[in-house]
């Protein structure tokens, strides 16, 4: 990346050549719509991951495809679309030993099962440098009703799914941190970041009842203030709210610093999305049906601006280590 | 890649990926087809470029952007579809200059305007490694009506599109080879190397009048073999019928040798089609309309396998350098 701030290059140079093209949401949503047989849209996103950067590159095969795939199938959710298929482009370092690509497609066909998707094309090259796949993700929605983040009317109730700042703690344990954590706590961190489990089944039953959706990849934080920026609203946040997992609600207790972890760092593809007041019971009453975990942690408002509440009720103030600022 | 060669790799552990998505077409055509508005098509492509590989990372960055673009609507023309639009999934180098990335999009601003098509989405990540682009292009073709490159029958004619091999000696340019051409000669072979010029407009006019269609990107012969392999057909195939541009007859006349390079090198991203016997004076007369250059270069045959006469009529004996054995 450049010395500039990728968000910032591609509000300068990337969105400007989406003119003419409603559906991709000047490259300021998860992914853009375009239209599909009748009643419906095809939802198409894509995303890069590199050996070193997303993943290492002694990583199971099986577990670097699952996840390229299924950051992907993260994106379809949070636009509330079902997931379809997939293209994989990948660049191969020379010399890929054979039993690594078994073990590679071993783990997208693992996946496709569980997500019924099915590979739709795709390209395989060769590299002097790290791997890295591409992955471009297509599914369906109703005709004009896929999610969006710029959508959230000011008073809005905010929501997550499942459990928050998991797989950051997790990369804190992939990198020798955390150490006195239970081995099996630090395992299910490593775990966590190691394989998302996208909300596709949560995400499309939003669509007509959340106000707002995204995918919490980038920050707990940073993403919501995507959220509101995108929708012209500001939202209040209670840290002490967010739903922590029983390894990382030990994490915290054993190193407070993990706080800025669990409300800034990324990759935990829950799903942060706002919901009318009027549709609360309604979304209670649906994730229950489901037996999806959902959490208000803060609202919506007119002013701009996030106001995050730290564990004591006082005003958060991050470290800026491990996110970019919101 | 790995050891065994890539379309070994694609049919033993990509290929299976494919079942149950027709429109897949088990990744043995260009593209692949979704089903799109009332009466439509969507055709999705996929193509990755890797510095140092497809591209010297020195090569001005607006024509790195538009060779990448502009393969994959080639992929859309061979499959008669007309481009809509693409989505970039870009790894770039840590401290790639801000002023190489306003290049590189004013490149795609460029295309886009030439070829009426809009960016739709994309991902940028930073890579230790070198500069990889991924593009996935979408293109739109009458329901049912995409051209494949399994359909051609014994007996039809073999045809190819404006001039063939410039792309290939362009690369003995670029490698400083070819010294005994004009300087006009030598920068012309390779402006077509590094920047091909797809046939948009030809490959959706083929729709209903090829019996088969691919874009030539690995090489006419190879490119040829694959079109027959799928048809299950054979080819009689005349070198001394191949269209050549000025500069490559005189590279010819001056190196007989080049005729290798001619026949096996790819990225001319010309077309190569086949027409019933009944069509070809339709095929003659459209092509004059639109101002396109069609050169028939042989004949498909029940009999599977290519057999290629030199430009002395006698059998062709490729010296194996330059390209896949067709």
């Amino acid at each position: 990346m450049a010395e500039r701030d990728e968000f910032d290059l591609i509000a300068t140079y990337f969105a400007p050549l989406t003119a003419g093209a409603s559906g991709a949401f000047d490259l300021t949503d998860d992914a853009a719509v375009l239209p599909g047989p009748p009643g419906e849209d095809w939802v198409v996103t894509t995303d890069t991951l590199v050996a070193g950067v997303h993943f290492l590159p002694d990583d199971p095969p099986a577990d670097i495809a699952r996840k390229a795939l299924r950051v992907n199938l993260s994106d379809l959710a949070a636009m509330g679309a079902v997931a379809y298929g997939y293209t994989l482009a990948a660049a191969l370092p020379a010399q890929t030993p054979e039993a690594w690509i078994a073990a590679f497609t071993g783990g997208l066909a693992s996946d496709q099962q569980l997500f019924d998707v099915h590979l739709l094309g795709g390209d395989t090259v060769a590299t002097p440098g790290p791997l890295a796949l591409s992955v471009t993700a297509f599914g369906k929605v109703g005709r004009g009703q896929a999610l969006r983040r710029s959508t959230a009317r000011g008073g809005d109730a905010v929501y997550v799914t499942g459990t928050i700042g998991d797989a950051a703690l997790g990369l804190d344990v992939a990198r020798g941190g955390l150490g006195f954590l239970p081995s099996a706590d630090r395992g299910w961190l490593l775990s966590r970041y190691r394989l998302p489990m996208p909300q596709v089944r949560f995400g499309p039953a939003l669509v007509g009842l959340a106000s707002a959706a995204l995918d919490i990849s980038d920050g707990l934080l940073a993403d919501i203030g995507h959220l509101c920026r995108r929708s012209g609203v500001g939202a209040e946040v209670d840290l002490a709210r967010i739903p922590l997992s029983a390894a990382a609600t030990e994490a915290l207790s054993g190193e407070a610093a993990c706080l800025d972890r669990i409300a800034g760092g990324g990759d935990d593809y829950e799903l942060a999305f706002t919901v009318p007041d009027d549709r609360e019971a309604d979304l209670v009453g649906l994730a229950a049906s489901m037996g999806i975990a959902v959490t208000p942690i803060g609202r919506t408002r007119s002013a701009p601006g996030i106001e995050v509440r730290d564990l004591d009720g006082r005003p958060f103030v991050p470290d800026g280590s491990g996110y970019r600022h919101f």
